[in-house]
């Protein structure tokens, strides 16, 4: 699926290739119920000898997975305290023998471990020696399959991976069901036989000649000592110094602020406080270029102290959390606890008692805040022109517009103050201003991430976004503040159809792609035109093929939301009158946009209307991105059709602003994921023609990608991203 | 789950007992490409002997379940031509092989008997002697398991499936891993060992011994003649007599408009142009009681000439589609291509050329068309009085209002002159008018039957409904008219999580249900109230346990209806200025509630403000239905308040309106599925203290629940229904 070295293992029935950038080891319910005395398994199966034996190769696995910094995933078999999600089926088989004579326990019964197979219990815990670290994946599962009523699909598509290798016990239960399941889903397993094992030996021997069976029925087949040794020598190449710790690392922080280089450094054991110092530095020297970043800035103590407490909570270097000292800012649009909320509207300020559900879920990875960043009023606008705070420029020159509404959020990104920062997108706020900064906008699947907390600007279209350096940071962020809210009215749970992957061949390599017409990429400026073009050039060079598509629904989609009635709901969520009662404390172009709103007097009628259209465009954009070869995997289109100067945007805020979303609009009126990532750049001279010009300016593409298509999409835009780094001097 | 009789079979661990009403067969992809030479199967393993040898018992086990008249599922293992559905991993495995030397064919590839595993291919499809007679379910699936991507679940809990006997090829693959999945899901399992095969006798034997292990860990194992040996019994046994072919029925038709009962007659060889004699007849009759119940009726010729085309189509009475000479009715809102549609409104009439999706469903399994029902006019009212083509009757008492807006619908239903009727349900329509004629009428979750077709009243809340004389009927015609249809925006997939059932012990048989608070039921009549309480009764009786719920979501959602902004949707599928046009032509009431519409002047803001506040009802409401102890499977209310006489609603034809939509309202608003049915009868004298007027009128009760919950929302319907039946003289 990229370039990556392909690694293969001595397997039956034949050598298991596997590219370790799409390789999570599964660990199938290694849990004290299932491998120590008085437990579940013991109670209902017998003897323990094999599965405990199943320890010791199991943790040598985990060492070797951790050591290459790959993925692992643990899951457990088990029940909520009520039962309410066992079935009765499995409850009662045991209880249901006629004649019956031995006292057996089941599920839910009070053991010497607490009760059986129940959640929270102590033996429904991992056995001490195999317990999982942080960032390591743990999927609660009520069934045998762990894809059955689980987070398994979602994370694993998540983190791009399409082959697995899979231990754990029992090898005749939960292991065997899960194998069948991830194979009818398209992942490559491959089964390690010396690290699973059941309670009946002959079972075991059976399910793992049926998996390698008639060339691979479900899979691959190897010894333990065999990926070892193929992990091992994986893991001492050149080619993972960049990814993994290394005793020759000087222990003196670098300034990279990605992720993974952060990482790298903190295992190395460099402190958090080292980066903040940094941080702090840049952020001071910033103030100096552009002042209108932040709204709420952390002071440095603040920020040294947060960055001590982690260093104590976690002082194992081997054992860190995915986001551990990792600097990121919110928009402020999101609550705080204890902070105020500007929204950049002074009669919206509140300071919430709690903060938004995304970033607690940051803090608890190890993320460190920084500050809350400027913002277009009422996050309601694409240009970065229209806040009290002042006007947040582009970080490559100075007279050009950042981009709005997550102005500040993108510049302190693509100015290397944070790594990432939250923001929204209703209408394009995170991808525009991300491509006028060169770093990623990624707007998810709304309702993946919980919008809880965060102020709404049009509630029932407002999007969760984050932007980062690259789209790998992009990704990890968004993999860790995904959780399902039931407090969000929006939240969407798992996907109804679970769409199989492509792992392996050029079925994995290929995508379809289609990008707007020629008449609808006619409002771009010249340059932007020719830099879109030799992008398409790249999508074809890297194994993508363009499909013709029906553009009208992205047009007429798109259209809605300004033309139409959807305005209308920035006032829903205000109470009525409160226009009138603020209009002086407003921003003039938000104040004449909401004074348009309430002079347009758009009917309920017409809302209707405009939402039945919705709901039709959706579903026609649906069949487009079908997965069937008529259909196509990505929407490509340029971020933005031009970049502003700040003056031009001064002279005209409300044309020019919508002109920037003609091809960020439709996004989340379609339901559709969208990530904006750079694609180049163009010398000032060549976009404006003004001789007295120097620099650059960056460019960027969108990839957009059907509802909760994520995964599949931000592994195309990563591939680009990738690509383009490699091809671009 | 309800009183009929448990059988038991001789199996291994030990007995498995079952209640034929919950058991089906599924029988696994006995298709050509698995059994015959030169198929898929025997180009990738090799000998078909053993696989060959399953066909015969196959076949024993297909007779005995059709001669028992329980429900039958096939699966087909296979894909789309472009295989756009088939994982990378599963289609390059053999391929894959490196040094491979066999020229091996692969999936898509072509063979001796078309493409292997190719949907529409010669060998695709089963192997003669194990054709799928008409009505039985044919499930394709993509993997190995029938439970991905597929539409069993759905389609089992439709028919309240709890219990699977299963056989076919082959044991180790797609046969074991469906077990395993059905097992997860609730469903218990029984493997015919001598009906199920593959490629390797070793794997067999140890995939059966595996099944059984360890007091059942995935099901039971018995032998054919076990089986056989328990359903013959049951099938010649009295209990059945109602439910089977007998030779002792005589051949006439006995007038039982049921479809069990038709179904019964039919395969006794009565034609079906004897039922439409039959139906003629009382139609010609209640003309004289009730003028205004049809809109369109077909004619007695035509009538009968789908009858004869019918027997001349299907002329094995063994093998006959389900709704086989079935008489129906349609709302005349609903289009049949040539008729005109009516809507009960002059200006709306216009003659489609293209039917109902749900309509041609219908006609594909058999009903006959035997015409078209008037309707509250543009389907708005749940009084049955505001119609141009008259005002049908309650059919138990001439003075009192049938009930709308699926008014003729629910009375030809009622006077039994079709066996069923499709109507629509925005707020009542179908459940309200139901309940007024002691008939059961179904709103299924919105969006499992196709819209396409159906004139809308208020797009995104309309939902075709079924009206029936009982709830097994409603529930037959919903299993075979539900299928997913991409050219309603509203249509809904199948469910992103797939709940499991309970299918055996306590848990089987309780439910817990809610009901309003005694405020809220203060509006209804005293013998309402009194009959209600009963019904409560009733529900403790058979198991139910009342939990207390939150009432003011529902009560919240219901207002949104009428007193918000949700009535102005109703005028957004037409043209602006078609009331001003129009408005003579109108039906007074309707003429006044749409100006009131247009007066009343919603803003888009408010609309927006009722959709997201009817987001937050819907995920307040999801969480009293949660599938937790503290959640409700059911909401148990009184369909209507009261039931009044056709000359209270024309002398006050929007309160009295208004508050029979108290219990109705919020269905759709919460996206919930609901099912009205009778509660026995009170005395006219009782109700409304006239001593001059004799006869009784139904009370009705209306079983809600979670969206897509139906297949568990009818299955307790249905157990009050035969209890209440049991119990009632």
């Amino acid at each position: 699926m990229d370039s990556t070295k392909m690694l293969t293992v001595d397997a039956k029935p034949y050598p298991f290739a596997f590219s370790p950038r799409h390789t999570a080891l599964l660990v199938i319910d290694m849990q004290r119920d299932f491998l120590l005395p008085n437990g579940f398994g013991e109670i209902q199966a017998g003897s323990l000898e094999a599965v405990q034996a199943s320890i010791a190769p199991t943790k040598r696995l985990l060492d070797t997975f951790r050591q290459a910094n790959l993925p692992i995933f643990h899951t457990r078999e088990g029940h909520k305290p009520n039962l309410s999600d066992c079935p009765s089926n499995k409850l009662i088989r045991q209880k249901g023998f006629p004649g019956n004579t031995r006292d057996l326990k089941v599920i839910g019964d009070k053991g010497e471990m607490g009760r059986l197979l129940i959640r929270g219990e102590i033996g429904h815990n991992f056995v001490d020696e195999l317990e999982a670290f942080p960032g390591e994946v743990i999927v609660d599962k009520p069934g045998r399959g762990a894809f059955f009523n689980t987070i398994l699909m979602d994370r694993l598509k998540a983190k791009a991976i399409t082959h697995l290798v899979i231990c754990g016990v029992t090898t005749e239960c939960c292991f065997d069901t899960t194998i069948r399941e991830a194979n009818d889903r398209g992942f490559e397993c491959c089964a390690i036989e010396d690290a699973t094992a059941g309670y009946n030996a002959e079972f075991k021997c059976s399910v793992l000649d049926m998996i390698h069976w008639s060339d691979g029925l479900f899979g691959f087949v190897a010894s333990l000592q065999a990926l070892l040794n193929t992990l091992n020598s994986f893991t001492r190449s050149p080619a993972l110094v960049g990814d993994k710790p290394s005793a020759q690392t000087p222990a003196t922080f670098d300034g990279d602020l990605s992720i993974l280089s952060l990482q790298k450094a903190y295992r190395n054991g460099i402190p958090p406080v080292a980066m903040i110092e940094v941080v702090y530095e840049r952020i001071e020297k910033y103030k100096e270029v552009d002042p209108s970043v932040w709204i709420h800035l952390e002071t440095k103590a603040s920020a040294l102290e947060q960055a001590r407490k982690l260093s104590s909570n976690w002082p194992d270097c081997s054992r860190l959390p995915p986001l551990f000292g990792v600097p990121f800012s919110v928009k402020d649009s999101f609550d705080i606890a204890g902070l105020p909320t500007t929204t950049a509207c002074p009669p919206l300020v509140r300071v919430p008692s709690k903060s938004a559900s995304a970033y607690d879920l940051l803090l608890k990875q190890g993320a460190i805040f920084i500050g809350k960043t400027n913002l277009d009023q009422m996050a309601t606008g694409l240009t970065g022109c229209r806040s009290p705070f002042g006007i947040p420029r582009s970080v490559f020159h100075y007279e050009y517009i950042s981009g709005g509404s997550s102005s500040g959020s993108c510049v302190s990104v693509g100015a290397g103050l944070v790594t990432f920062s939250l923001g929204t997108d209703t209408a394009g706020s995170a991808r525009l201003p991300a491509g006028f900064n060169g770093v990623v906008g990624y707007k998810p699947t709304r309702g993946l991430i919980s919008a809880q907390g965060v102020t709404p600007a049009c509630l029932s279209l407002d999007c969760v976004a984050i932007i980062a350096g690259n789209v790998s940071d992009a990704r990890t962020v968004w993999d860790l503040c995904t959780k399902y809210d039931e407090e969000d009215p929006y939240a969407k749970t798992t996907a109804p159809i679970q769409r199989h992957i492509n792992s392996t061949g050029t079925r994995a390599k290929i995508f379809r792609f289609g990008i707007p017409p020629l008449e609808a990429l006619a409002i771009c400026n010249p340059v932007y035109r020719r830099k879109f073009d030799e992008s398409v050039e790249f999508l074809h060079t890297m194994g993508g093929i363009s499909r013709p598509i029906d553009w009208s629904p992205f047009e007429k989609a798109g259209q809605l939301l300004y033309e139409g009635s959807f305005v209308s709901e920035r006032l829903a969520s205000l109470p009525d009158g409160w226009l009138e009662k603020n209009r002086e404390h407003l921003h003039p172009v938000i104040q004449e946009i909401l004074e348009n709103v309430i002079t347009r007097q758009s009917t309920a009628i017409q809302a209707y209307r405009d939402l039945q259209a919705k709901a039709l465009y959706t579903r026609q954009v649906e069949k487009i991105f079908a997965y069937d070869a008529s259909g196509i995997d990505v929407l490509v289109v340029p971020t933005a059709p031009t970049h502003w100067t700040v003056e031009e945007v001064l002279a005209d805020p409300i044309t020019t602003n919508s002109v920037l979303g003609e091809f960020s609009h439709f996004g989340n009126v379609l339901d559709l994921c969208a990530v904006a990532i750079p694609a180049g750049t163009c010398p000032v001279l060549e976009l404006h023609g003004k001789s007295d010009v120097e620099g650059v300016l960056p460019f960027s593409v969108t990839f957009l990608g059907g509802s909760r298509m994520d995964g599949e999409t931000l592994e195309i835009a990563q591939r680009f991203e990738q690509h383009i780094s490699q091809t671009t001097p």
